[in-house]
Parts: structure tokens; C-alpha cells; sequence
């Protein structure tokens, strides 16, 4: 079985792991450890954890238990004490407390949620992600960056304080990947966040993995204002050191007029400004959802389909134009 | 295989569960809704849901999963705004929202838990429990009850408001049962408060179960302050409106001086002075335990020793000598 190791953060990373655990693959989940906002920003701050958030989507998207579970695991309180909190963050939270170990607490919940793969936080120090902006200013914490609207003027650094080493089995995944898929996800929240951790960028470039990067579909004004696929690869060419990528996914769909009307404060389409033979371009987009759901937002209309990304990956992964779509799920 | 029917709430109810467990038993655990005290308390008040506490107990006494998930489902947040909640009450009450039921919510905590047996909530309705005092003075909440030190010179009523109709599923299992065990627990606050539910009663009076009152090995200063067997049971005919026992199961057994010296201000033993044939005497008492853990009050140290109970009950509802004691666990 060929084993693939994603590498992200947030909800791209749920996306391509939600598709990818319907073939046969063996999976591993590389997530980042500098989310800070919300629900895992409190607990982090008031109990002391490592950041339960982009985890918990990840072993939610490689989940085959039940509906039920899985809507548990999401569930946000509304009222009281618990209010904005996610019981699946809540739940990790405590099991790293009752194990004593994060990563730990996440192959638990994987066996309790019944996961196909792995999912291994990138390192297990407490960590903060930081950038340093052209004016100098300096922004504290993944969720304050995430916010910026200045990021697209320049930024002198971004740096992970303190320093962290990887975890020495994240590494092992890496290295032993028959495929490594970065993105999409935050380009400097999320993807970036994971080459900033001692050993990663080393292990990526040793690998002798196929490399496949998916580029977002949307840029976030006031961070990747205006950038095309080349300025989306070549940022990460920068803290990689090397441009190790054998594939380049991008989406060539277009969402309705309306939609990109829609966005236009939150930022445009993503084009495709290389002529490379690494570039795939395909159709990708999900289906457009209309309604506004509670925990909806906007931005999320416009998103990839997880089948169809699912889908183009294995068949690099594979190298066969009919991957073995699994029929597990 | 003998259907055993547990009646009450609280840590008496635990000690009896993780007891009977062990034997080759089919159990169902009716479990008082009157539990209104911290971390369950907060949730009532805060989410709208039923009292996750005493649930949680029984279900973890009749849980075959890991160490780890017992101590998780027991564990209490230490910092923060999620301090002194039990994650298994707040799993509770996430599952209730997830499920919109609190019956559905116990099946699937128990389904994960891997129980063996059953937990029933006595109602499914909101209810608080109230006690008018003879001097007129209105206790609201179970809390309140528990900790009032003015009971025992007398109370006018006892009752839930909104008065509730029983769960009808924990009238099928009492209906159905081969043995009724009920107590111990806290008389007024765990045991009276599932008979002052609408049909309890009647249920226990026409079922032709084995009924066995467990009496508590220890009194509570200014609840029930120098009662001897016969008053607990007087006071559990007060409600039942006949003596339903065939069985009164009583501790015989003393600790030892220092400890009884040590729960002086908490209240004393319960001492029998029945001689009816009913009452079986025996040496009850679980090991002392000498040191005081964060959450073991001091109280505590004088219990009921889970597999001596379970022994002696199981004994009665096999009508043997020697129960078959499983070697499942």
C-alpha cells in the first residue's frame, strides 16, 4: 500500500484527508502546531495543552465512525462556560491531561473515532508562530496573523518561538513517504507553520517522495493579495530552500460571476500563471453551497471537492489513471 | 441470566454497579435526575441538560473499556473556565445536544464505553427536588438538601417540581427484574428521590422482584443523626407506602477506633436493631484507605467493599451459595 504523508493545518488539510481515506492508501497526517484562535487558543491558554483544533479536524476527516461521532467531535457549545468551545477540542485537551502526552491523546482518539492513518502533530513543544512586518510591527500568535490584513506589504520574518525540534516521528512519516501533498491550506498559518519546525524542510528534501503541492483557490486579501500560482510556489520555495515539488495541483474551474462577486472584499481567484509540465490543472471546485450555514463561512462557498482532489492525488500517488477507489466507506 | 434492577445515585450506586458487574448478571441502573451540585449543576444551569453526574458514575461502574477511559470519563479540569467539570458530565451533556436526548445520550456513552448492562434515567423531565422544613424553611435543589444540617429535627415534604412521570423504560426494568436492589446512597437525596418520581412506586410494589434495601454503613449529622437500621427503614416505607423488602442488607463490621473517632463531627455508624430474619448481617466494609487523594472525602474512608456487596447481593438473587462469579473482567 502505498503510504502518503500530508503535510497543513485547518480546514484544507480536512478536505484532502476526507477525500484521500476512501482509496487505499496508507496515511499519515502532518499537522501544524500553531493554531491559537478560538476554542484552542482558551484551552491552550487556561489549561496549558498543545493546540487540539487543526488535530481534531484531522482525525475527524479520517474518521469512519459514525455520523453521530463525528457531529459530536464538531459540536460547539452555545450558552454557559463551555460556550465556542468544540467538544472534540475539549476531548483532546483531556486526554492529553489524563495521558500525559499529546500525541498520545491523539492516537486515542483516533482508535475511539476509529481513524484509517495516523495523524502526528509536527512537533509536541508549545510553540507560537510570529511574524515580524515590514513597519516593524510584530504579530503575536497563528490567529493574529491570520488576521492581518498588512501581510501582502512584506514581512521581514516569521519564526516559530521558541524554536522547536520535529517530532521524531513526523520525520519517520516523511522519510518514508511514498508521496508527501503540502496544501492547501493558510500559506503562512498553515503550510509554512510546519517548515518552520527544526528537521521538517530537511526530511521534505531527502525524501524520496513524490512531492505534490495543492495550491489554494483563493487568495485572502491583506496576505496573498493578487499572488498566482508562481508567487504561491515560490514562497514556499523560499523556506524550503529548493523547489522539490514533482506536482503542482491547481483548479481551472470557474465558480459563478456571482460568487466571485461575492468575495471580492475577502479576496479573488487564485490564477494560473505557469506554463510547467509539474502543473495539473483541473477542474476542483466542490459543489457551490447556497445556504449560510451556522458554522459556514463565506469563504468556504468556494472550496475543492474532496473527491475530486482525492482523486487527481491518488492517480499521481498510483501513477494509473483508474486509481483503486476503495469501497470501505 | 437473573435480571438485577439497581435503584439510587451517587457513589453508593457506584459501589454496588462496579461490583455486580463481575457476575453473570443482566443489570440496569435506575439513576435519580436530582443531582443539581457542581460540575453537573453548572451544566443544568448553563446547557438546559439533564444531570450528567450520577449517570456518568454508573456508567463508568459497568464499563469494561481501558483504565484510560475510566479515568478520562472521571476526570476534572483543574484551571480555567472549564475548572471542576468532569469530562465525562461534559460528555454527557455534548451528547445530549448532539443526540436531543439524554436517554440516547447514556446509550451511546455507554455503547463507547463498552458497558455491560444498562443506565436508565429515572425521568427524562427537568425536575428539581425541594424539602419544606418544619420550621417552614424551603431547601431548593439536592445540593442544598445534602448539605443542610437541619433535617433531622423534621421535614414537613419531600417532592420534585415539576412533578415528573417516570421514565417508562425504567418502569419495564423494574417490572421486569428478578431482584431490586436499592441503596446505598444518600436516603433522602439519591434513594427517596427516585420513588417521589410518578409510578416508581408502584412499579416496586407490584413487581414480584426480589427487593433488597442496602442499608448505609454511615449516618450524616443533621440528616439522619442517630438512625439505626430501622428508621432507614421506616423512613424508605414512608414512600414506598409498604414494606416491600425481602431482604436488608447491613454491615456488621467495625472500623477501627481512630477512624470512627476521626468521622465525629460527620456522623456515626449505623447501628441494626432489627432482629426481623429479613436482615443479613455481614462484614461489609472495603479496605480503609489511609491516604487522602484530591478527590476522596474524607467520608469516603469508611465504604462498602464492592465485591463483598456484590457477593452477598448476588448470593440473594441467584439464591446460591456460591454466585458464579465471572471472570470476564
Amino acid at each position: 500500500m502505498k503510504k502518503v504523508c500530508t503535510i497543513g493545518g485547518g480546514t484544507g488539510n480536512f478536505v484532502v484527508l476526507r477525500g484521500l481515506k476512501h482509496y487505499n492508501l496508507d496515511i499519515s497526517a502532518i499537522v501544524s502546531m500553531a493554531d491559537d484562535g478560538g476554542s484552542t487558543g482558551i484551552l491552550r491558554d487556561e489549561l496549558g495543552v498543545l493546540p487540539a483544533g487543526d488535530t481534531r479536524q484531522c482525525v475527524v476527516a479520517l474518521s469512519n465512525s459514525s455520523r453521530l461521532m463525528r457531529n459530536l467531535m464538531n459540536y460547539r457549545f452555545e450558552n454557559g462556560s463551555l460556550m465556542g468551545h468544540s467538544f472534540g477540542n475539549i476531548f483532546l485537551s483531556a486526554l492529553e491531561k489524563v495521558t500525559g502526552s499529546f500525541e498520545k491523546a491523539v492516537e486515542e482518539l483516533g482508535k475511539i473515532l476509529n481513524i484509517r492513518g495516523k495523524v502526528i502533530p509536527v512537533t509536541t513543544q508549545q510553540v507560537r508562530l510570529k511574524m515580524v512586518l515590514n513597519n516593524r510591527k510584530v504579530l503575536e500568535g497563528e490567529k493574529e496573523i491570520y488576521l492581518s490584513q498588512e501581510i501582502d506589504k512584506g514581512y521581514k520574518s516569521i519564526f516559530l518561538e521558541p524554536h522547536p525540534t520535529a517530532n521524531p516521528h513526523a520525520i519517520d512519516e516523511i522519510f518514508n513517504a511514498d508521496a508527501i501533498v503540502i496544501g492547501p491550506g493558510g500559506l503562512h498559518t498553515s503550510l509554512i507553520a510546519n517548515l518552520l519546525v527544526e528537521g521538517v524542510v530537511e526530511a521534505i528534501v531527502k525524501s524520496e517522495a513524490t512531492k505534490i503541492f495543492v495550491v489554494n483557490l483563493m487568495n485572502r486579501r491583506g496576505q496573498t493579495t493578487k499572488f498566482k500560482v508562481s508567487d504561491y510556489l515560490n514562497e514556499m520555495v523560499r523556506f524550503l530552500g529548493t523547489d522539490v515539488f514533482d506536482y503542482i495541483v491547481v483548479n481551472n474551474q470557474l465558480p459563478p460571476q456571482e460568487l466571485i462577486d461575492s468575495y471580492r472584499e475577502e479576496g479573488e481567484l487564485v490564477e494560473n500563471d505557469m506554463a510547467d509540465e509539474r502543473v495539473i490543472a483541473l477542474p476542483l471546485l466542490g459543489e457551490m453551497v447556497e445556504t449560510f450555514g451556522k458554522d459556514l463561512m463565506k469563504r468556504n462557498l468556494i472550496r475543492h471537492d474532496s473527491k475530486k482532489l482525492a482523486d487527481v492525488l491518488t492517480k499521481i500517488i498510483m501513477k494509473v489513471d483508474e486509481p483503486c477507489y476503495s469501497s470501505l466507506i
